[in-house]
């Protein structure tokens, strides 16, 4: 679904990974920390895809929000067992969105 | 493919789409489109995803060179066949990356 953000200026954090083929709780631990954020003040929305590669972008009101969702700590046993098990590479990008436009 | 863009800051194109069930060129326009962008000085990278929607995000050095690909022949004919044919609904959003981070 593509994310109801508000008139920029906003925040988006684009996540780019390579899966491992290790499953072992993925789904489960994905889907609980699309919850998780959906909690947070500041959480403006998210948009994922995946074939050979996976691409979420999270949108957030403000750096602040960002920075206290990343201390979250199920979000940080996520990134550690991502790093162990699930991800072979990825990337993440923290951007400020300027313009946006749609159809 | 992750993207191996440089240390930013740098410029990244979001765009967010969900397909109609019309294929009619669509896959080839969309090859053309990667192919050509390729060319332009200051274009950085490219990542896309779909399953449920599609996510492609275009890097670039500077909003110049984003303009200059907005205004690209081929660009524009297939940005009016994406709204005709191709897409029930699209975001773009254009953001400032200054923070990067990989694994």
């Amino acid at each position: 679904m593509i994310a109801k953000t508000p008139t920029p200026p906003y925040y988006a954090v684009i996540f780019t990974s390579v899966r491992t083929n290790i499953d072992d709780g993925y789904e489960e631990m994905s889907n609980l920390l699309v919850k998780l954020a959906g909690t947070y003040d500041g959480f403006l929305g998210i948009e994922s895809a995946r074939n050979e590669i996976g691409i979420s972008v999270s949108y957030w009101k403000d750096l602040e929000s960002i920075k206290k969702w990343k201390q979250n700590t199920k979000h940080i046993i996520a990134q550690k067992l991502g790093k162990e098990k699930w991800y072979s590479a990825f990337k993440t990008r923290i951007a400020i969105v300027n313009k946006d436009f749609e159809f």
